[in-house]
């Protein structure tokens, strides 16, 4: 029996936990919080949701085949699964719901779909996983359209073709993590990018987003793992050459990287695989100081060492996810390698990390030159249940949203100069924001990835919400987080994407030229304006938007 | 005294070699390359030079200051430095030259500039250390034009600002390595950024350009310093944020990379610098078999042990650079740090190079825990002799000149899976094209940069030349040399830029649709069409263009 994904939270519909265990959840909810007491309830059932009646049939030949409009298809992709997605879902309300889903099979489908759009004047919004947090594939401006199409890519998973001497693979967009690190496996590779939507996200929505992944070094982004993309567009196909470097002009791949369902639909990528480590070493070190904590991440960040995890847990954060009740802050560094021995550079972080106080009282976890083919021996136990947490989190939020809890993160970047004053800035904020609009609240950070010039921190935030209030009240805390990100010199997302939500900071944030050079460039690959309108731009031409 | 920067050849005036130099010059090159007699020429005098007589003056109050119409100003940036543009130096003919030049010395000169120009209808080009090899900075529709201004960024050359916290600098970007690296000394910093033309080339070209440095792996492109940048535009300031890392759309960056004079002018960028290291050691690899040595560098390209140098000589270009007569091809590595020993990764390497039937006769030459504050100590012989021997090697183009010889360079990148047959096929396309325009010719080649998915390789030719012929001899090599390097896979440049001499090839590599979205970019940030025009894409708006 085929799982069933959620119509209303995030992931499986069978991980929703039953009522027992949410009453179990609440109390230690309220405890940890100081909350008062919290009552889970049930999310409406489908059949009593709100769903608008659907605006457009197809009536195109090539997609009467993948064309749907049933209830539980348009609830299902209505919205992403940010904490305000959720909370609707609960609700019932279905109201962003698309007129109708196309679920293509083949590229032809996608080029049939986008001429059908741009056809009809109906918006087309490019979905993969659906796990957007920014209100990445909710049309707002659904009036200006004669109707809001979804165009779920999941049925393009194959990986078509594997260059195992250049470590390369050519993938549909539509795989996701566990469909295309199963096909790789095959061939003893991976991609090692382990988002935390990795389990029902997929390659397109990782390209079309920017979305960071496992390493917290270097390969920090899905961007750094893109050899070549592959989109369909209202101008034809746009398609870059494999090329390991290139200096040929503004790179056409950055250009597709973060264009966010836009510019056009991609389908296929080249990106780099590679075998999986046989050389694995993690350690957690724990600081009494937040100061020295960071001065010694920025130590290993700039040493060259290069750790595949070098993740911060300030002492709430440490708290919140049990790995420290004695008010440290800690650092878990990991390295590991297909090719040889990471001791000594796990010795070399740690001797950095002492010298700016942190103790290691566990020491060293490792495993040294496991064969590829024993998968058993090839696990570590630390890193993996570190990873089946931080895999499991997002499911935490349905069980929230039952207990009228408001539960979201955040994240950032900034250079090392500011990154104190913006921790300091940021948590003050928020917990001045959730003392106004919820009476009370919680936010802790941790930072996911770090480079040589600075970091990016996450920050975590729960509150109570009033009945009926909860998605007011998360608008005001997020506008709060927001401003606050901004004021202190991060970014509006270092690898959630801008979509609707982000977009009055985004905007505040790029070079002001820019948008006009997004505006151009949307004309030009979308010259009907029928791409995810209102994402990062508005379409200048789009039908009934210019009169 | 000032040293003179010559007005026809590259380099410094004084770095010209005297005739009897030249002819000692002319023996080694006639035996290595089995060519006839060579004859040392003279440059024509920059008196009997031809030089069309300006067209504009420049009428704007804020420019007077900052203008020169002097014919030695004007006749040393008509060109870039390529086989072609020295070779028409030579000879006298300016026709290509500027009609006038503009010195800014502050950013409102640059604004000044721009306004200027798109007023009069003056073609502008940006102008860095001018050694371009790819027709970078010469206006071929100067009649579409009411007159060429060169712009001349020079005088904007400081490092403005230094975050040491984050390692990052803020510097002009007239700026050439020399001056930068000089500043940055004062701080114990270094960008570590060492592109052939590092002498005389600029912190703008670079980044206009999307050069390419000092690090065989990782860090290979000037795009990979970048934190952020400030371009000028017809349509106001163009000035991106700094951030370390940001998924916040399209990076703005990267529009400004590569964009090749033809978007704005770069007046400024942050970039990442770094302690110099303290931590070296060097190797060259020696093998017999061409496969070996390919398959020893993927191997280590792709080991994760991120060799600073990685380069790879065969048997032809080891023997033209003196470093093996054996008939062997060889692999430069090289390992450095300020933090840890590298010595381990240097001992592997080498384990993963014999594994493919490398050997290491001279063993590891290395430097361990040397101090900062002594640069003497600090000095590696033979990376030393390798990298003064690369900084000088564009100087011997303005003696091959002089003797009749055509030498230039062309460069790639390609997947691993294709390199031996491009390799193959470009060197048997260049002979072959060498043996029909000259009779006979030599040709080489080099790895300048490794990637775990692939390499760039750099080709070297040299053939006699028919007096009277020599540019158009030159341009049919060009021809064959671009077109083999498409046939077989690579990208047209991997470091050196389209500018004029790529386009037609670039156009043919790019996604189609791109060259659309560039037109697109360029109406918007450059209305008027004047900077650098005739440079990646024709501008869409230009003056007298459209009718």
């Amino acid at each position: 029996m085929q799982r069933r994904l959620s119509h209303w939270g995030w992931g499986y519909e069978d991980r929703f936990p039953d009522v027992e265990t949410r009453r179990l959840f609440a109390r230690e909810v309220q405890m940890f919080g100081g909350f008062d007491a919290l009552t889970p309830r049930e999310p409406t059932p489908l059949a009593d949701a709100r769903l608008p009646a659907p605006r457009v049939t197809v009536d195109d030949p090539r997609l009467a085949s993948i064309a749907s409009a049933l209830p539980y298809d348009r609830a299902s992709r209505a919205y992403g699964r940010s904490y305000r997605d959720i909370a609707r879902g609960f609700e019932g309300d279905f109201s962003g719901a698309p007129d109708v889903v196309l679920r293509p099979t083949e590229e032809a489908q996608v080029a049939a779909a986008l001429e059908w759009a741009a056809a009809r004047e109906v918006a087309l919004v490019p979905y993969g996983g659906g796990t957007s947090v920014v209100g990445g594939v909710e049309v707002d401006a659904r009036d200006a359209y004669a109707g809001v199409a979804c165009l779920d890519l999941r049925g393009l998973d194959r990986v078509l073709e594997i260059d195992a001497t250049s470590r390369a693979a050519r993938i549909e967009a539509g795989a996701t993590g566990p469909r295309l690190e199963a096909q790789l496996r095959a061939h003893g590779l991976t991609l090692r990018f382990f988002p935390q939507s990795f389990e029902l996200s997929t390659l397109g929505g990782w390209i079309a987003t920017r979305a960071g992944g496992h390493f917290a070094t270097r390969e920090t982004h899905i961007d750094d793992l893109v050899e070549s993309t592959r989109m369909l567009t209202g101008r034809g196909v746009f398609e870059s050459r494999r090329l390991p470097g290139s200096g040929a002009g503004p790179s056409p791949d950055r250009l597709v990287m973060g264009s966010e369902g836009t510019l056009g639909v991609i389908t296929e990528a080249w990106v780099r695989v590679r075998p999986r480590p046989r050389w694995r070493a993690s350690a957690s070190v724990r600081f009494r100081e937040w100061t020295g904590c960071v001065s010694a991440t920025r130590a290993i960040a700039q040493s060259g060492l290069w750790p595949a995890n070098c993740r911060v847990l300030d002492q709430r954060e440490a708290l919140l996810n049990r790995v420290a009740a004695d008010g440290t802050h800690v650092l878990l560094l990991g390295f590991e390698s297909a090719d040889h021995d990471v001791r000594p550079a796990m010795d070399r972080a740690l001797e950095l990390a002492r010298a700016h106080g942190g103790e290691c009282p566990d020491g060293v976890s490792e495993k040294r030159a496991v064969e590829d083919d024993d998968p058993g021996a090839a696990r570590d136990e630390v890193s993996d249940r570190w990873r089946q947490a931080f895999l499991d989190a997002p499911y935490l939020m349905n069980s929230m949203v039952s207990l009228g809890v408001i539960a979201d993160t955040f994240e950032t970047a900034c250079t090392w100069d500011r990154l104190e004053a913006l921790h300091r800035g940021v948590i003050a904020a928020m917990k001045d924001a959730m003392r106004r609009v919820c009476g009370r609240g919680l936010v802790t950070c941790r930072f996911t990835h770090v480079y040589p010039d600075g970091a990016a921190p996450y920050f975590t935030f729960i509150a109570p919400a009033r009945e009926g209030s909860a998605v007011s009240q998360w608008t005001e805390l997020k506008h709060a987080a927001s401003e606050a990100v901004l004021a202190h010199g991060g970014t509006i997302t270092h690898h959630h994407a801008v979509g609707r939500t982000h977009r009055p900071w985004y905007e505040r944030q790029r070079p002001e030229p820019f948008g006009d050079v997004l505006a151009a460039v949307k004309a030009t690959l979308d010259p009907a304006g029928v791409l995810n309108p209102g994402v990062l731009v508005t379409a200048p031409r789009g039908p009934r938007a210019g009169g």
